[in-house]
């Protein structure tokens, strides 16, 4: 028996931190030391061209992976979450400056694009059952004036995000509609997560506070 | 001039307040005193039979009236809003009990159910240019099994819901996808919001904090 959380959550993403807190899960988060640029490169190489979906999975899987290696108590699940946002077809990551922000911003007014987030479920007492499942949801913009983008980008909050929106924050206002689950835009798909955890034979009501 | 804050929220609900809040948005609350049995009663009476979705616009213009009718500062925009759950074309509210909550979870089990939200915005200096919509969300519902959902109704997490779900709580394990827009199956569309605004003159940003 341990005290330890059984989830751990191989991501310091807040957006997913919030939505296991809210899924009222307990869980534990350590962070990886994966080198996505390497991992995508070599996955390249090996395989060719990766599309955002498959580049989702790759990334969440080679998170999983990496925090998994280490030593953990029995029963241990190992989480790895990865988000690429696709808009055309090309993958976006973090705009990280005001004037990459603004560009994708007049790119995404009245637009459609697609947030993938791949999840990757190791039990460290059976990792050769691994598994992964990457969830897409289709997000609609509306049409948003200079003005507002302005005022958006001068927020800083579109800077830091992959996809240079937040759903959960200013630019709910200027997200129409989804198709697809709400979570996963934000990091992580709860209902993927308790199939993972369902075919692992664990109910995620296991894992409730 | 006047520091109370121009948008005023005619709702106690948790879930909007939260929404409004993530949004960035400055606002007061003030409750409504509505009798909903009582108008639902009188528009059938007029109207005859009133769908989930006309329910859900009358109530919230109901509420924004009422709220609108007391003293406010001159430009004050009084929002009004209203939920109804709708599976299989009929109306449900909140379960409040367990046992309703479970009949209503062996219901929603691997079905697909609409959210309903109305909205209605006065503007207290031009009463009679109010408007109001109402935004639709379709919610697709996970096949759960009978002891998940007696693990959900004993959190006691969906007693007080319409349609006894928490999209943003427990139940995210549950709900497979949606269709619409998300913060409206909390309560509230920012981006109808944004709309009404915009139809009197007023950019959403204007209202950030």
């Amino acid at each position: 028996m341990t005290t330890a959380p059984r989830l751990l959550l191989a991501s310091a993403s807040w957006g997913r931190k919030k939505i296991l807190s809210e899924a009222g899960l307990d869980f534990g988060t350590q962070v990886s030391s994966v080198d996505e640029d390497l991992v995508l490169a070599e996955a390249e190489a090996t395989h060719g061209s990766q599309s955002p979906a498959q580049t989702a999975l790759l990334l969440a899987r080679a998170k999983a992976e990496n925090v998994a290696s280490h030593e953990h108590p029995a029963g241990t699940l190992v989480l790895g979450c990865d988000s690429v946002f696709e808009l055309n077809g090309m993958a976006y990551g973090k705009p990280h400056t005001t004037a990459v922000a603004r560009e994708r911003w007049h790119q995404l007014s009245g637009a459609t694009g697609i947030l993938h987030s791949g999840h990757w479920l190791i039990d460290v007492s059976n990792p050769q059952e691994a598994r992964g499942e990457v969830s897409s949801t289709i997000v609609h913009f509306a049409t948003v004036s200079p003005a507002e983008i302005e005022a958006y980008v001068a927020s800083g909050e579109p800077l830091p995000c992959a996809g240079a929106f937040t759903i959960d924050g200013l630019a709910s206002a200027f997200i129409h509609s989804i198709e697809g689950n709400y979570q996963n835009v934000v990091g992580l798909d709860v209902s993927v997560l308790r199939k993972l955890l369902d075919q692992n034979g664990t109910a995620i009501t296991e894992l409730w506070k």
